[in-house]
């Protein structure tokens, strides 16, 4: 059996909720009636006491509806749960942030915004998780405008700030100039897409998206759904069509966030001089860490613990959701996460090529992260 | 300022979330990614293993839309927060039970049921609280049919279970037959009826229940809601009219959970002799125990910790929940009701007049009540 399921079968789930004060027989009548209805009053008549007074203060939900765990797909609802307890344990013990799962029994794009927006008095802030491409887009987006708390897509963001840090160091060992080189990355889903759109932000002139069908082009066959519409828009400025070998050729930059040995080292021969490679698929990346420098990579950077230059946006989201509550930030904005990525990368002194980013559970990257919400 | 607000102030929610379990360098792959997944691929292939895998399994939801808090009326979901906290801090202290509160932003019945069928995953069972009726009626109705968790509300068959109890030790006193006795219960809302309707089930035969319009009986002038068209089909057997006096006139037992200030010593004159009065309106009751003795009331009860006989239901809900858990209850049942509360009534060895329930943070409580839930 599994040591995580041999854990679990121990413990049950991996949070739980405390109270703060022990209960007395003395203050039973101040954490519950009647005098709890003094604190009720006063937050229902200036609501924003609320942040102040109740578990708003600190709480965020890790919302599912289970659709993308991890790797694995589709789960569903109870499946995903395991990952989101995991992540509030994260939260808690990296951040201080109370943070509480929740799965949702639907796959809606417009039911799972309804029971989001439902709950949302409960909570300081929303971190979505682990819901597959387009709706998790269109989910973001909307509750970012209907909710007056910062609402976070952890698959989106926090692998695009994680992955910016990363690339930031990395240019530096290189010596190449962001705004000159070309990057492919492979996987147009969640993460895909918002690396991307925070590279494009940050400078970077030349991004090429390949899927499993092929390069991402204006008026590919086939058709493209609205979210891949917008990326053939803002990517391949040149409209190259082909597959992934065509891509990579003269690329100074892969990004791979999609699936197992995707690539040998002859894909990898065909880039740039000192290339860098973040094959960043998990537990299995596109293309191991031994075979991407057997084809010329000059960097290389994984999500395995394992191998040196481990990308891991444990690195990012405990900071993010400390620093928006501590601020009381009502949306987490683009600057907010490229300056983010900024931070993360100076925590790495003198980057060299086996060392471009923060071991996963480096402390000072709470630290780091949550200092750019400072007013 | 009141020392409810002044905690408040300083330690913010009542409540938080913590890791069972430090996070190390060495088990961050056991408690999240990788080791994570084999966890979520087993939960995923059998969901019954949610109840022993993860927080499901000691997990409950308090749930209120703030539309009915304590007796303040309808302060909305932030309002609402700081009761839930408590009663989340109650269930943990008192019961082991790991409660977590969701406030809705929304009073209508059918979203609010959407949502919580929504969120339902996480959760082992569903408190409700607070919410108005008659909505709560069809509300907790409806999920109890359409949900594999137990859900209860608490505001009903809480206080119904603790009356019960107070009940059945205040007639040993009195050595009246529950069959042969006549009870007016005040206020036709959600601890109105369940307390009818439990009374009922447990053989008493004449009770008359007042709302602010006086005696309910069938087609009354103005008409009745759905709720209290059914309470006039089951109660007031001989169709009795009139108001809170004329209800008294020979009563043995008087039940209020309406409005503070109703009674005088002259109404409670009126009743039988060796009278029992339930004056549970709070802070302020229908009647103050001074003034229903005066008025030759044998037995008084109250829900104030500061007089004899607190009838409170923290006595019930932390039992209800540990018990139902622990047996994987999916449906709390009206025998589960009645058990408890002679359980609870059991646990006072000899009643008198001034001790028919015992304190209201008598540790035994929770092991009687959830005893009640065992195969």
């Amino acid at each position: 059996m599994h040591e995580s399921i041999r854990l679990s079968k121990k413990i049950g789930g991996k949070i739980e909720v405390n109270s703060k004060q022990k209960l007395t027989k003395e203050n039973l009548a101040i954490l519950y009636t009647p005098g709890v209805a003094q604190v009720s009053l006063v937050v229902a008549k200036n609501k924003k006491l609320a942040f102040d007074y109740t578990i708003r203060k600190n709480t965020v939900a890790v919302i599912s509806d289970g659709s993308a765990v991890l790797g694995l797909g589709n789960l569903g609802p109870v499946g995903a749960l395991p990952v989101m307890e995991g992540k509030a344990l994260l939260f808690k013990e990296l951040a201080g942030v109370d943070a509480f799962p929740i799965v949702l029994n639907t796959q809606d794009t417009d039911k799972i915004i309804e029971a989001i927006k439902a709950i949302a008095p409960t909570f300081g802030g929303i971190n979505l998780e682990d819901i597959s491409a387009p709706r998790c887009f269109e989910i973001e987006e909307r509750l970012k405008k209907e909710l007056d708390i910062p609402v976070f897509h952890d698959d989106q963001h926090g692998t695009a700030i994680v992955v910016l840090a990363g690339l930031i160091n990395a240019l530096k060992v290189v010596a190449k100039d962001i705004r000159k080189i070309k990057i492919v990355i492979s996987g147009a889903g969640a993460a895909g897409v918002a690396i991307t759109k925070l590279l494009l932000k940050y400078g970077v002139k030349n991004i090429l998206i390949i899927d499993r069908q092929g390069i991402i082009y204006k008026k590919r066959e086939g058709g493209l759904n609205n979210s891949k519409m917008e990326i053939a828009k803002i990517t391949n400025p040149k409209n190259i069509k082909g597959n992934v070998q065509d891509a990579l050729d003269g690329a100074d930059v892969f990004i791979g966030v999609s699936a197992p040995n995707l690539l040998t080292h002859l894909d990898i021969s065909r880039m740039n001089e000192k290339a860098i490679v973040f094959a960043m698929s998990n537990p299995i990346p596109e293309i191991m860490p031994e075979e991407a420098k057997k084809g010329g990579a000059y960097i290389v950077a994984t999500g395995r613990s394992d191998y040196p230059n481990q990308i891991n946006n444990v690195l990012v989201f405990p900071g993010i959701f400390r620093g928006a509550l501590d601020a009381r930030v009502k949306n987490i904005s683009d600057q907010h996460k490229i300056k983010a990525a900024v931070a993360l990368a100076s925590l790495v002194k003198k980057p060299n090529r086996g060392k471009i980013i923060p071991d996963a559970l480096d402390r000072r990257a709470v630290k780091a992260v949550s200092g750019v919400f400072k007013k």
